[in-house]
């Protein structure tokens, strides 16, 4: 395992585009007094919005919380040690899957026409298709975030039942994770790095 | 919704790197004869490696398929429609989230000592752990490849727990996507792109 930033061979894209995606960018808590723009989030969004899913589902919703209201009700969802990382960010995200993801499969994915009406019934499969799959996108949009100039604070609610509740009543929405979204002060943490394993640790030749 | 490529305003990198990271990057069967290096899937995991899970648990494992018996082997468990997809392939990587992650916790999260100790007898909450960090994590590795100047095509495999038996056995990996990678043979596909949900489709703004 290493702690270091690696020295990448080879790639595609240049020196900076390499650490703002990946290397040097952290799970963020600490932000400038810049406000996150819809034009900021929409470039984030039709980046990440290309990556592939299975069958082009395209589960993953999610709640923008920009207001004081709105984001005391979310606070009170969060575990403490969270509270205070939800009340200082300019925006939060709250990410979903719609279970009813099949609805717009006719358009989605039209290879498999009238796909909709063979999982309409199959509630346990739409939940595993659409929490897996979403939460691919949710990988997407975090590296579309960062491209496009913007810091992300990924972190667990406390209470995903009660987020559904407060943020998606009436609909199929399933909460999974909430990301706080602005711009990073610095590095944006005081967190030193924690470890990541190295290619031969996860990966096995055949 | 849209097929069409975006024109994203306020991005951090550049056009280049958004178009091969996102915009014009599809989901690729067609293939140069340029081989996949060890350099460049060290290069690709060395981006992705720094993607953000929960607790940094990391719990993806991949085996990198090479050899003619091994990818036999995996042709086997695919779907009829995917066979050739994997035989064509210049790479193929099997995904899988490491159902005993939490043995490294120590190591990867020394902010909770003992943790490792407390997931232990939680099967159940493990999997799910695992399975849906694992996800964000292919989701990074993705993008990786295609930092790397890889293209990927990930499918489903039919046999999953076959998967499980021909490639991870005497481990607690469990399979969950297989991606084939090499270079793209122009476009890599022939399929137009398919529709995208546009921002205001998948959010509400609150």
């Amino acid at each position: 395992m290493t702690v270091a930033l690696s020295t990448t061979a080879d790639l595609a894209i240049d020196e900076t585009a390499a650490d703002l995606l990946f290397r040097t960018a952290r799970t963020t808590s600490q932000w400038t007094d810049a406000p996150v723009t819809d034009d900021e989030l929409a470039a984030a969004w039709d980046l990440a919005k290309f990556g592939p899913t299975a069958m082009n589902s395209l589960p993953l919703r999610f709640a923008v919380v920009r207001s004081a209201e709105e984001r005391a009700r979310l606070v009170e969802l969060m575990p403490d040690g969270n509270k205070s990382r939800v009340e200082s960010a300019p925006v939060t995200l709250v990410l979903a899957y719609d279970h009813d993801f099949h609805e717009h499969m006719d358009t989605l994915f039209p290879h498999a026409p009238g796909i909709k009406d063979q999982f309409a019934p199959a509630e346990e499969m739409r939940h595993g298709m659409g929490s897996l799959n979403a939460h691919l996108q949710a990988g997407y949009l975090l590296v579309g975030l960062r491209a496009a100039g913007l810091a992300a604070g990924p972190m667990h609610a406390a209470d995903y039942a009660g987020v559904d509740a407060a943020f998606f009543a009436g609909t199929g929405f399933k909460s999974f994770l909430v990301v706080n979204v602005g711009h990073a002060d610095g590095e944006g943490t005081t967190y030193p790095r924690l470890p990541r394993f190295d290619l031969d640790e996860v990966s096995i030749s055949l």
